[in-house]
């Protein structure tokens, strides 16, 4: 690919981003369609758009930039909660270091790589792209010790950045948690696993062994019911069951004799029939079908929520093992109400291990059954391939300009498409594995999404088209730093046009909300339903932008001492990006439920990740272009890129796992002093409502919804 | 190597073994080395021999072997404690499982392995040991199910013997908690990095953060002062430095003029020296050289251990995250007092996370390291480089049966040698890492010396001989089975003689005490020292013992269906190693410290690990014998061991890694109401008591004698 076949794809691209911000900006000015753009706001403030016709409305405007802009970190923690801003700062993070790795490339990489070899220069817009990359420095040149400074540069860069980053994120976490208002889950566990003894009811169970091993400080007790699709039906089943089979035990006791005719279905006696009606009656007066039965009742009870007198007897109560056979008395302190998510909590606790077992295979297996389509997909770059495939485009692609297009911008435009189905699949994972709350479930979605993305798009299409060539990848290890090193700079080019394509792009769609656009067009239009219910406000979908972004990210690190012609379209990205993400999370995204910042671990991993590839990768590169001194240089630098980020983990991620006993302590005795402990007691005995059969049904449709609403566009 | 050769190695070896035992059974009868066969029981009963002489005592007799069968499990566990319970349980362990399957490979698997080829046989005492070996079965026969029903008998019978071996520790490590008189260790936990504050001594800053957050419950906390070899080199001649510059800073104040003439050495002036002496005096009289200045002790405190009133409080303080900062108030349950290894508490906090870093890379350039003289060995076992190497040896390797001794007995000899200096470089390494209790320091060496016992006995010789080879392997796992699979069969003879040699031979030398014998001759006979000192008695080397018989257990897997010869003679290990190590638990090694069965995790895992790689080699061999429906039955038991594993790891782990709050208050509760509590909170202010520079050393030495006693035969 020339220089300008890229150009002409960034313009393309540029061009169809100021379209699409054009757009949005007129969209948004729409009274009829406003809760797309501004649901959030409307639950906030409650406003309705007046429906007044100007001519402002029919015009772009760049107002929403300044409005984006405007707000301070401070207000955005306030309105949008700690999740939001670790994921705002994780691209300040990625403006600053790339910026950073811009000006060092751009004005020391660069030129180096374009005269890296004695030949004759095309005009710069006809040269290949290759000749900016490393690929195009001599075999054996004195020059790989500026990138190998380069990268030191970057490395060190990025460490001191990521340590700040951390801390002050620990820091925002700690003032997060003392200073939210009292939430009912710092007083509240979730005990798994209850044995059940037979003389004794199972709230008496609970009670004594929580009064006898934790007396002080036990509150009281709620007991979970089970729920879930799946266990309704097996249920009312069940129930129908019994029912038939009591009644063909009543059919004897009547002394009915028994008809010879049978009936197929149920096995009753033909004649039992007319003793139904009385029966269904008198049972349904006497136990309608909401499990009354107390014995029904406690089978159906599989976990229940503890809540303590204060928060540090809770922190205790679920870090201590409880009873002397590990399966028992499983405890956990509980999500909040909002983020708990009920459905899981029927899981038995035995069965959570084998399931998580399972999805673990079934993660790796989707991994590698998506080769096939991205397989296909890196054919489609080679022209030859691309006509042979899909014939029918061999008539357009005679044309130049035809050709950049189809080769620049068709091949990611399909992954893209294909890519839609992953995050859903991912949070369906999540959900089975039996994240018991929602924001587990869209972490642990959101690692999972991040390691497809990475393994998928960056390593498959880095290491080649054909699948057997990726199985002897995997089977000689040592090998990877050599192969990456060979084949990525050639693969700078599909990169960068992923950048345009897949960055740029998506994040327009996700300004104008083209789903949930024409998804509430459609119910306005064809089915004349009113659409603006606040239940309907989708979540801000982390587990697809997460690693969205940390994938830049990683394209960023790995190309940027090989092709540093990436930087500046990924800075665009992530300024881009820190617009648009602003604006959605103030404006479009409501927060119900988060994780405190949770998300910053996985970042600082997956950040680290990258740094230690693109070391390897240069240690691969300057050990095929035999440059022994830069090869040197670098082993040292992973060590200590590894060293680091032991410290790190040592140092700030116990903040993240735990609630310190400083901490708890100081709030207990602050609001005991304060005489509102009485007040949150009483809160928490209505803080956690189970949702009932009605309630939880409503709330998967909703949820569906939201998930359609969210995912497709994320 | 012929069958022939093979039985002459076992009968040497079963001369000796019967040289040794009742060379042993005369030494036991000697009054004057009594305290080398009966250290335990001396400290225990105090008794001595009476030197008066009989016949009986020069006459071998196996009265002793009815003396180590007799006791009971129960006796063993109240006079060697739980360690050493299970370690019998893993020998019992083993025994089973091998007579199982012996039964089922030397009758079902070695007739097929025999005439698995249509060949004419020789007289069977000149049959090559490999036409017993699986290599023998040709290719696509249809007698593979036999081995592969072998192979899932083993196997299921391994994982329900280990089921129930596990929960019946996990039942005695419950009871010895609950059982064991009052344990200082379970009221007290060891605090490290404690921050310090200028205008408050550490004393009330450690009582001020404790009373004020676990206030209830804390009852008095003790300090930690630096000590250990270096750390008091390092304080003296700082010190020296010192009084040195105050002495010069005092020959000023006197107006004495500086002469022009200093000394070289320390730079005073020459006249100083006239003043030297008052000024020690003067100083010596003040300030003797005992650390006896506040401020010094303040700094010399690296840790406390904090007491609390219950048990049940101290678990708590250890488990929870205490600061907001994670690096400061780092808190852990104490060890026992004998337990405790002072020297390691004086590591900084910060040092840890390096330093265990350190050691993992120390280990494994360790264990590639040690390649070298087992490449060597390895290469001796063809008689042809033996020959080349060591060229003396070529007069006498002409005589057949010289050619079968050296073969089959002097590499796995040269080996065992070898192998001496690994147990103690590995307990070196365990106490740099900064293991704070002598037992964890030998449960990590243990590991240690597993992983490197596995490494360098089995991988590497069945590997092959040259350490290129070895690389290729490494670098690409996908082959490890079929690679395993090819040469584990032919490396069955050295296996085999190694279980003879090795095996049977230490067991002997263990019996018979050669080290300590020697030492305490020598000490006796050349210095006039006497050794019975009772600090001298040895604790168990379970750090040697543990990954010795664990590794047999890993041939006797691996080997079994493959190899069925090395059976019997593994059963034979396994029954005197029992009768040996029941003695010698009994009567020579004290039980001054343990860690209450933390052993058995390491043999449960270790046994899970040889399970499956058995089956991932029986895979190998299947496959490369084309045996598709054999090696398809293999692949679900692979899965099936390695979820026994995961649900063992679930239901019994968490037992070996933290005490039960039901456990603990039912303790407390009980010490409460019989009023005990008192008392116990009384002896916990004595209980630790930090050695001086005086004791330390003492210590230092013992313990270093005791190495060299328990390491070398161990």
């Amino acid at each position: 690919m020339k220089l300008a076949a890229l150009l002409t794809s960034a313009g393309i691209n540029f061009g169809l981003c100021v379209l699409f911000i054009s757009l949005y900006s007129v969209l948004r000015k729409q009274p009829s369609i406003l809760h797309v753009y501004f649901g959030k706001k409307l639950i906030q403030d409650g406003r309705k758009g007046n429906d007044c016709f100007n001519v402002d409305r029919i015009l772009p405007t760049p107002s929403w930039i300044v409005k984006a802009w405007r707000p301070t970190e401070n207000e955005i923690l306030v309105s949008s909660g700690l999740d939001a801003v670790v994921f705002l700062r994780t691209l300040v993070f990625s403006i600053r270091i790339f910026s950073i790795a811009f000006l060092i490339c751009i004005f020391g990489v660069l030129p180096l790589n374009y005269y890296g070899q004695e030949m004759t220069h095309d005009q710069i817009p006809h040269e290949s792209i290759d000749v900016f990359t490393i690929a195009n420095v001599k075999e054996g040149s004195q020059w790989f010790w500026v990138h190998c400074l380069a990268l030191h540069i970057i490395s060190f860069s990025a460490c001191i950045l990521l340590y700040f980053e951390y801390q002050s994120i620990s820091k925002l976490r700690l003032e997060h948690i003392s200073a939210c208002p009292p939430n009912p889950s710092h007083f509240t566990i979730l005990v798994r696993s209850i044995p059940r003894l037979r003389d004794m009811p199972l709230d008496d169970v609970i009670k004594f062994f929580f009064m006898t091993y934790h007396g002080v400080s036990y509150l009281s007790h709620q007991r979970i019911y089970r729920s879930g699709t799946f266990y309704k039906i097996m249920t009312n089943a069940e129930k129908v069951c019994r029912k038939f089979v009591s009644l063909r035990a009543t059919s004897f006791d009547l002394k009915r004799r028994p008809a010879i005719y049978r009936c197929s279905l149920c096995g009753g006696t033909s004649r039992s029939f007319d003793l139904y009606d009385n029966v269904f009656d008198v049972e349904g007066r006497n136990t309608p079908l909401n499990l009354s039965d107390p014995r029904e009742k406690e089978e159906d009870c599989t976990a229940a929520l503890v809540f303590f007198k204060t928060r540090y007897a809770a922190v205790v109560a679920s870090r201590v093992l409880q009873s002397s056979n590990p399966m028992l008395w499983v405890t956990d302190l509980a999500p909040g109400p909002d983020d708990l998510y009920w459905p899981n909590l029927s899981i038995p606790y035995r069965q959570l291990w084998i399931r998580r077992i399972s999805i673990v295979a079934a993660t790796i297996l989707f991994l590698f059954l998506f080769l096939i389509p991205v397989t296909f997909v890196q054919g489609l770059i080679q022209l030859e391939t691309l006509q042979q495939r899909l014939p029918f485009l061999r008539g357009i692609l005679t044309k130049k300009f035809m050709i950049q297009l189809v080769t620049g911008y068709l091949p990611s435009l399909i992954l893209l498409l294909f890519f839609y189905i992953v995050p859903p699949t991912m949070m369906l994972f999540s959900t089975v594995e039996g994240a018991i709350s929602r924001s587990d479930r869209k972490k642990s979605a959101c690692c999972k999404v991040l390691y497809f993305t990475i393994w998928n798009i960056f390593f498959v299409n880095v290491l080649s088209a054909s699948i057997i060539h990726q199985l002897m990848f995997i089977s000689q290890p040592k090998d990877i730093p050599f192969a990456l090193a060979r084949t990525l700079p050639g693969q700078a080019t599909f990169f960068i046009t992923y950048v345009l394509t897949s960055g740029w792009t998506s994040l327009c769609a996700e300004l104008v909300q083209f789903f949930p656009l024409t998804y509430n067009l459609v119910q306005k239009c064809l089915f004349r339903k009113k659409v603006d219910d606040p239940n309907m406000v989708p979540t801000f979908p982390y587990h697809t932008e997460v690693p969205r972004v940390l994938l830049f990210g990683l394209l960023g690190f790995t190309c940027s001492i090989l092709a540093p012609l990436i930087l500046p379209f990924l800075i665009v990205y992530f300024l881009l990006g820190y617009l648009v993400y602003r604006n959605q999370l103030l404006n479009v995204y409501r927060t119900k439920y988060e994780s405190g910042g949770q998300l910053w671990p996985i970042v600082h991993n997956t950040i680290i990740f990258s740094l230690v590839l693109a070391q390897i990768i240069a240690l691969g590169i300057f050990g095929l272009k035999k440059s022994t001194v830069a090869s040197g240089f670098t082993i040292p630098l992973v060590i200590c890129t590894l060293l680091f980020h032991e410290y790190c983990r040592k140092r700030f991620l116990p903040i993240f796992k735990n609630f310190s006993a400083q901490a708890l302590v100081e709030m207990d005795r602050e609001d005991e002093i304060s005489g509102r402990m009485e007040e949150i007691h009483r809160m928490l005995q209505s803080a956690y409502r189970q949702p009932t059969a009605m309630d939880d049904d409503e709330g998967e449709v909703a949820e569906g919804v939201k998930v359609e609403n969210s995912d497709p566009l994320a």
